[in-house]
């Protein structure tokens, strides 16, 4: 019998919101591995409650008495730890190519996502993350959250040409995985996770190759579909 | 006994300056896959010489009589003809995740490149393809090539900034196929080889995650670092 796993998931207000890109790269990656967990809403300054991973951030994964922060090591533990299902990253060939879509993600697709929907993440807070949050982000951003956030429909055109790279993609492929959806997908899904759990602005045409794949992605996974968000 | 491959590679005015990094992409796959290639140099305006591939680019590859055109296509031919050496795309799962490579590279690497080297490909282009290349290539990004080449000490900052899901990358990982490297690594280093053999101009800090990996590259294949260039 497997034991369900323990996952402390960045959560808004409403305690079933979740929308941390981070915490979704994880959901994708347990729900592939088809394992059981508890997901616990954790806010952002709920830091003592996970001071046993001596850190301060989300994802946690509790597994079996051991604690692991971070995803891209939480990602690797679950594809080592449970080998009889289907390989998160295709084989040891395919981890650094899919190191590489993590970093072309964490580079670029999150930081163009910033301006289109940081001030609607801050509006779906918990009341006790909105100061921390404000004054963190306010402080990188070098502008208030609202001035960011201007001219989102400008902005949008920038954002879709960053892209361009997963549209020539899915032109082809149905999958960053190939046939069917790996790792490097629930990556960049978690980005796409993160505006949809948050914001109602719309970031893609209907028929843009990237909304196509990401409307694959809903129909595999119900339980994302049917989380708290906007389907724009 | 395998026939040697034919090949017809984009050369400069000197026979021997090979510079396309589409025409590189396959010349590193088939140093990969160990095979004897022949190959011949080719101009621009050279376009009746491959009039039999039905299109008029290269690289243009024969192969004991089959005539394969396109970068892509080559690759894949010789992954599927030449089973025996090792795979240029680590399997199935692997197709996908390189093409996303090949989607950044050709949407994003590749146009970095333009402002900083197009003016010096020029220089080493044969006389008689001059007036065609200035022509196209004006045409195309609406101004001089000497006026898109200006402010290159401003644009090399830019451009380092585009490749950080690279550097990223390289900080943990030897190439992009893991511990050895694989097509993905030689569609990314077709683009630095397209600079190295036509542009004095230096583009990447001696420390620089992704000037190591290009040099740990220039170490496996000899011919790369042998082929006239430069050595910035």
């Amino acid at each position: 019998m497997i034991m369900a796993l323990t996952l402390y998931d960045l959560a808004g207000a409403d305690a079933n919101r979740r929308f941390s890109p981070y915490c979704w790269r994880i959901r994708l990656a347990i729900a592939h591995k088809e394992l059981p967990v508890e997901t616990i809403p954790w806010r952002f300054t709920d830091k003592e409650v996970i001071a046993f991973s001596r850190q301060g951030r989300v994802p946690v994964l509790v597994d079996a008495g051991e604690v692991l922060a971070g995803s891209w090591t939480i990602a690797n533990h679950l594809e080592q730890s449970y080998r009889d299902s289907r390989s998160l990253f295709g084989g040891p060939v395919g981890v650094a190519l899919v190191r590489f879509v993590e970093s072309w993600t964490d580079a670029i697709l999150l930081p163009s996502l910033v301006p289109l929907i940081l001030v609607d993440v801050f509006e779906r807070l918990h009341e006790k993350d909105r100061a921390y949050f404000r004054s963190s982000r306010e402080r990188l951003l070098g502008t208030t959250l609202e001035a960011a956030c201007a001219d989102r429909d400008k902005k949008v055109i920038n954002f879709r040409h960053s892209i361009e790279p997963l549209r020539a993609t899915f032109k082809i492929e149905s999958f960053l995985g190939g046939e069917a959806p790996n790792y490097a997908d629930y990556i960049v899904f978690g980005g796409f996770m993160w505006a949809r759990s948050t914001s109602p602005f719309k970031l893609l045409e209907n028929d843009d190759p990237v909304a196509l794949w990401r409307d694959r992605l809903l129909d595999r996974f119900e339980f994302a579909r049917m989380a708290p968000g906007y389907d724009t």
